[in-house]
């Protein structure tokens, strides 16, 4: 069985940990977001790729799901010590090591699709990981605070700004002219099927669809979704800042309306959003909350029968 | 009183620190060597003007005499669980947070002086340091080894291999167009004198007099050094591999031959070398082991005594 899945980070890790456990046999190929990936202190940081490796590569630390386990801040001491900026960054110094090999790699000319593979080859996540772009682009988010209105990266108003201050726009600078990373487009073409997990629809699964080629590529596979959303609020994270940038409503129907019959083929959602429905997708009620590995699992196997059914 | 020194790495930082103590109110200015330079995991480390800012800043590892106290060793780790070579040089997790500041630095544009001031800026010590030059110019040494007759960076023979294979030839890559850094030229010209602490005299003194315009720019001035050789023997390190592969005797005269008449007005040398002489030059025997801070004071006060003579 093949499987390609999208996926941000903490959730779309989690929800992934899911999908190998119900099916081990199966060939996962996870199409990473690339948008949050950003520069500090000349280091390239990745922070969906690196989520999705130490997740499923047994190095995460659990409880804050993302970062690495054991994780001691010595490097980033020192580097306040120095007065150097961004402090707000939160690098641990195992995490660190990871930035360094990839800046390293990046500056002696290999992709970062080489790259990746590289650093999974310690990590062995179990499914193939690939970022959605070799190509530099980044999700900028335009605000207006006491400096003004402007443009920020992404993770500024994400982790500095904790998405207190509305965005009043989303853009991924760069998305024209970047092209899917070698062996994105085959893999689609080659799933079974494709699964999308709770990750954020605006800044995560969003941002990989704007990549010229990869939504066209999924139009013609078909595709199960799970909800990000239950009941009128996310999952985790803060995706209700991201859809109201965009103008969308924070609930299960407002994603599912935003991701479109032409992307979609089924639809899982809580219970408590067994109303929700949209021509030419099969909306299906499951507990969603992937509380500990075995109700993930458990989601992961709806999602994979659903998408089985659908595409008989 | 102006003094400019010459330093390398551990035996310089303390002679300093000694030199500072004797004359606090002194105006130093330290040209340091910066032979031993080397790319490690892209970062670029600079050992031993990192010394003589730790040392003199307080933030040494001194029973070790390089590196920082209190020290991790996370990230090497990591990195060594990435299979990133070289894994025989032992850089710290603090270590680590200077680097990444200068590497940040120097990819944005910014000279080696300017990074050094910027790092010492948190350091404050005492002195004014300045690289020797500001163009990259790397210490390799041949060697015939298992892999064959090879050149290999400095830091590979004197760390990974600790000199235990015979130099055949060392060489300053890059010295022939290399300027001396920005300031360099001028503190000598303003010094009262100079004072060369017991470092190495091939791979440390050695190499900044080999930046061209340096050795001239100390001819006219009075210069005072004090032997790194005791009784046959170096006072610390290695010193014996360097001057071997030059075909000079470890001895305190064969050195004060090197340094010669044209640079040298005084000599200090230990006890039992005071049958030391060379035409032009005052030899004066003083105890030159730095066992202590109040030992190593006694030490310059007498290199200063010397050269204040000297310099009437």
């Amino acid at each position: 069985m093949r499987i390609v899945s999208l996926a941000g980070g903490i959730g779309g890790a989690r929800f992934l940990r899911g999908l190998r456990a119900a099916v081990p046999d199966a060939e996962i190929t996870v199409i990473g977001n690339t948008g949050d990936d950003i520069t500090l202190f000349g280091l390239r940081v990745c922070p969906d790729l690196d989520t999705v490796m130490y997740t499923l590569g047994g190095g995460i630390n659990e409880e804050q799901g993302w970062g690495r386990e054991k994780e001691s801040h010595v490097v980033k001491e020192e580097l306040a010590a120095y007065g150097v900026e961004p402090q707000w960054f939160g690098l641990g110094d195992r995490d660190f090591a990871t930035h360094i090999v990839r800046s390293q790699m990046l500056e002696a000319g290999y992709t970062l699709s080489q790259v990746t593979e590289a650093l999974c080859d310690r990590w062995q996540p179990g499914v193939r990981l690939l970022p959605m772009s070799d190509d530099r682009c980044e999700t900028h988010v335009v605000i207006t605070d006491e400096q003004g209105r402007r443009a920020v990266h992404f993770q500024e108003w994400w982790v500095r700004l904790r998405a207190s201050v509305p965005a009043e726009s989303i853009a991924l600078v760069g998305a024209d002219t970047a092209a899917p990373a070698p062996g994105v487009l085959a893999a689609i073409e080659a799933a079974d099927f494709v699964i999308l997990p709770p990750s954020n629809p605006v800044v995560s699964i969003g941002t990989i669809l704007q990549i010229p080629g990869i939504r066209e590529a999924l139009t013609g596979k078909t595709v199960v979704g799970v909800s990000p959303i239950i009941g009128g609020a996310p999952v985790r994270g803060m995706a209700d800042a991201c859809l109201t940038a965009i103008g969308v409503e924070t609930s299960a129907q407002a994603v599912l309306s935003l991701y479109g019959s032409d992307l979609l083929d089924g639809w899982l959602v809580a219970p408590e959003d067994s109303s929700v429905a949209l021509e030419g997708v099969r909306v299906e009620a499951r507990p969603l909350l992937m509380s500990d590995p075995d109700a993930t699992a458990e989601l992961a196997r709806a999602a994979l029968a659903l998408a089985q059914e659908l595409s008989r």
